[in-house]
């Protein structure tokens, strides 16, 4: 399967040769992510395009100094929701019933009970439920960018907090997760590149219960 | 892309018709997942395949009676490390460098900061890590099911502990995520299926800087 050959042909590429990512390719990548199944479809995460060379330059010691930041064309930060809400939920429903051309009480059954369960947690907990969503989006990301050819860095290293602030996420209700930048692999530089792909043995990771 | 084409096709299937997924398309399923990237290479989940029929009829109370438990013929559990160890993490970093055939100290100074970054936070919250984790591989298995046109019907609505219970998790320091119910959709009796699938406007989940 064409997956498969891209999932070994990408890794977390550590040197980045400049070379601009093309438009068309950055917008297939994030439409993966925003097609990517969530929990009963509330999408509870933002994508941010950083292409801007001043805003990277920022970017980049908050991210430990991490060269992909510049080197790569574009940056996705990956957001989720700080919380639920009444509001963010009603959204969803409401632009869901509309696109489907249902009444907007279609889902009041349904909406009631995920309120009552997501609303219900603590807030804490409702951020961890929110970013695992956006882990998903995060997977099929780096999936797309790999179908395409596209180098991909996933990034947890940055200090989330002075990324939210640079970024005004906090007064949106967001926070920061992860980072993907874009680009293509240098020839040279890279420890990483070449080094063969190791995953855990799999009768470690997989178990079967037929 | 061929991808988009495929979270287009994909929906979480309610109704699914009994058809086996072939052997050789649940293990590409798995495949996607087992290369997934996580965070340092860590992998800190596992995926226990079943598809005893005594066992699906166990977990379908666990999970809220979901047909699909049933009438997919295998399910995929995600299961994500409880807790960082230093014997988990040597254990990835040893095969690594073994498959690399590079000495087993090569990584030495690495894993020590990783392990103080890791071993230092709550278990809480390593756990809250893994999790995020587990949601990549999981992501990625959605995709690789609609590349193959095998359904995938996602459900994180199940007792998290019963699961664990019956399955003896607890005991491999391991936590259920979630569930993917692999199968072929009926052509009768699934609500969903022919709705319009709906995803946020998308200049409310991208912002572009440029």
């Amino acid at each position: 399967m064409e997956l498969i050959n891209a999932l070994n042909w990408r890794y977390a590429t550590k040197k980045m040769n400049g070379e601009q990512v093309a438009d068309d390719n950055v917008q297939q990548i994030v439409t993966a992510a925003h097609l990517a199944p969530t929990s009963s479809g509330l999408q509870p995460f933002e994508i941010i395009v950083v292409s801007n060379k001043e805003l990277k330059e920022k970017i980049q010691p908050i991210a430990y100094g991490q060269s992909q930041i510049i080197d790569g064309s574009h940056l996705l930060i990956f957001a989720s929701w700080d919380k639920y809400t009444d509001g963010r939920i009603d959204g969803i429903f409401d632009h869901m019933n509309t696109e489907r051309g249902l009444p907007l009480n279609t889902t009041d059954e349904y909406k009631a009970t995920l309120k009552a369960q997501l609303l219900g947690m603590p807030q804490e907990q409702q951020a961890a439920h929110t970013a695992k969503q956006a882990y998903i989006g995060f997977g099929t990301a780096i999936a797309a960018a790999a179908m395409l050819k596209v180098d991909a860095t996933p990034m947890e290293g940055f200090v989330n907090n002075d990324l939210d602030e640079l970024l005004g996420l906090k007064a949106k209700g967001l926070k920061s997760q992860t980072i993907l930048a874009l680009g293509y692999r240098a020839t040279e530089g890279d420890w990483l590149q070449g080094m063969k792909k190791v995953r855990r043995p799999k009768e470690k990771f997989v178990t079967e219960i037929k």
